[in-house]
């Protein structure tokens, strides 16, 4: 049995680094959080989700108090592979100190959000209030088998939240310059343009769909709204045309555009479909048909309210770092969206320049400053007097 | 050795077919022409070209007479490969016989012509003029080491000839409704749109060529003349668009469009490349970077004068048929485009709606008749009174 590690964020960042916990293999890190966890008396449980055309997930939920206020804090143990190991200077899971950082994978995303948060409630009174936490093992693949599943299950177990804070990096340059209020939702598609095949030389006898084909990307390139107060505009990007043919004089078949779509809080997966419809029904078909459908689930944007909660952990920041952090709903999506549809979310967590690449690392002065956010956060928003 | 079957069109196709000469294998088909020439007087040379990047090919150049006028005759002996054996109801190898017709891999292209125009050489008086015959086994696929060195060949060694006839497939529905008297130009070329790689949450630091590449696509798709005399209008198709980004959140760096153009005797390949140039200069390239290249080498046009040949080769067709053929320019690129170079050249030969497919065949009346045709116009072109 390891000693516990729950108030040092240091150890137990290099403890978790140590376990090459690459999605969706748990290699440790779930274990080593299971045991830090209890030492500091929340009762944890161990949740395997598995189906619905992905592989089977480890997650973990954990929970310590039973009144007061409810703060949910959630993440993820699982890292992007290492990539090539000649890129990295050493063991991407031999975490290694150096100038005042740590490297390691997983050591800005997110491992380090989550040794923070353990950490700074190791701190809190066990009658502050109820402390939850929500890691799952994958959020960096499918996020299938993970957080969307986890919270369906601590719905359905009444563990209610009044606020959550999910630990990725959010922080632009500096900690805490940056939290994330929002996110855009995400919408991918393939549009199929279909002609007749035929010879080059007998243009007559077949209907090339090339055309047709340039005339939608041509449609679908076009401003589609102009922003909201705190979403940059909907942006359409069209990530592939593909033909496949490599025969000179064969006028192709058919082709495939595909493209994604980041949207604010105007639309929904339903809205945007129909606009893309309404876009592809305004070019001339020229013969050619032309059929649309969805690439995977689309994501939902969404907005936290900005509550007493927020301002707190805005003044919490500001507090620490001299400033108010923005309040940001830019980057990609997260698992945030997941936990919105069950109360509000920010994402409050370390700088992430580094993350997904090789030689991955954080500032440790960085490990002890977002502790210092969570653990006077809490104080605050447990109304403890320190 | 094989009797002669020189005066027999249908026993000599039988046994071309028999030899299973898919490009570049020659698999006994010039050995056959070279044993059936030489025993109705022809003096027989065979010439492997090889080289240019290309596999070495198998070629023949047959001669007999020395005075009067010269006619040559060019043709193929390779064919196209049999694809799945499944669609064919009988060994593509083994000449077959039912219902009036003969079936087999490159009976309509272009055994039969081979064949027909032997025996129609068979029949004409030694002493009628200079007959000469072409034969490549590469004309079906890379054509470098086929009749373009054939008749460079033939140039530097003094046989020239005053009307040379092709016998590829040109009758569209029925035998001798149509003969091609030119031939479009074939130019293929790749332009690359580039822009810069990144991530669809993040448009801002990227540029997506894919709205600049369907600009160039729209800008190609334009009338580019209304056709000539004998030709119909150039002709560009898109032939594929390739970008081949599988990753839903990546905008692409760059994309490829393939096009192919047939154009008509307003054109060079000099000129169109200009045109190029010039309908991808109209578009706003929004920051991308555009680059076109050639692809192959391009097939310049021809148009054969309407001499007295033609009006011979006319008159016989119609005295045959009871209608004089149509004076086509239209359809792919063939090898007379090598030949037209040193002299007037048509394709006269028979009906191709099967060539290239399964269950090859043509109506064995047709070889006779396209027998009769060659030797009737011989008689004409020769002047012998029959």
């Amino acid at each position: 049995m390891t000693k516990s590690v729950a108030d040092d964020p240091v150890r137990l960042l290099k403890d978790l680094i140590a376990c090459p916990s690459v999605t969706p293999t748990e290699a440790g890190a779930l274990d080593l959080l299971e045991i830090t966890l209890k030492s500091i008396g929340f009762e944890v449980t161990r949740l395997v989700f598995e189906g619905d055309g992905s592989y089977p997930v480890d997650n973990l939920f954990a929970t310590r108090g039973t009144g007061g206020r409810r703060l949910l804090f959630a993440g993820h143990t699982d890292v992007v592979p290492p990539g090539d190991l000649a890129n990295w200077t050493a063991d991407p899971f031999t975490p290694r100190e150096a100038d005042g950082k740590l490297y390691g994978r997983g050591a800005a995303d997110m491992k380090s959000g989550v040794a923070a948060f353990v950490a700074a409630a190791a701190a809190m009174p066990a009658d502050a209030g109820t402390i939850m936490l929500a890691i799952t093992n994958d959020e960096e693949a499918d996020a299938i088998n993970g957080t969307d599943k986890l919270m369906k299950w601590a719905e359905q177990n009444q563990h209610h939240f009044d606020f959550a804070i999910v630990g990725e990096p959010s922080s632009a340059a500096t900690l805490g310059d940056s939290i994330k209020i929002g996110r855009r939702g995400s919408l991918s598609g393939v549009i199929t343009v279909a002609g007749i095949q035929g010879h080059v030389a007998y243009p007559d006898k077949a209907n090339n769909p090339m055309p047709a084909l340039a005339r939608v990307v041509t449609a679908l390139d076009t401003t589609i709204d102009t922003g909201t107060e705190h979403f940059p505009a909907t942006n359409l990007e069209v990530t592939s045309i593909d033909v496949g043919n490599a025969i000179s004089n064969v006028i192709p078949a058919a082709g495939t555009i595909r493209f994604n779509i980041r949207y604010n809080d105007l639309w929904t997966p339903d809205t945007l479909t129909d606009w893309v419809r309404c876009r592809i029904a305004s070019i001339d078909p020229a013969g050619a048909s032309i059929s649309f459908e969805l690439a995977g689930t689309p994501s939902r944007s969404f907005l936290s309210p900005l509550s007493d909660d927020v301002q707190t952990l805005s003044a919490t920041i500001a507090a620490i770092t001299g400033q108010p952090p923005a309040l940001s709903t830019g980057g990609g999506t997260s698992d945030a969206r997941f936990i919105a549809q069950y109360g509000p979310v920010v994402e409050c967590g370390l700088v992430g320049p580094s993350m997904h690449k090789a030689d991955e690392h954080i500032a440790l002065s960085d490990l002890t400053g977002l502790t210092n956010i969570y653990r006077r956060f809490m104080l605050g928003f447990f109304g403890v007097v320190s």
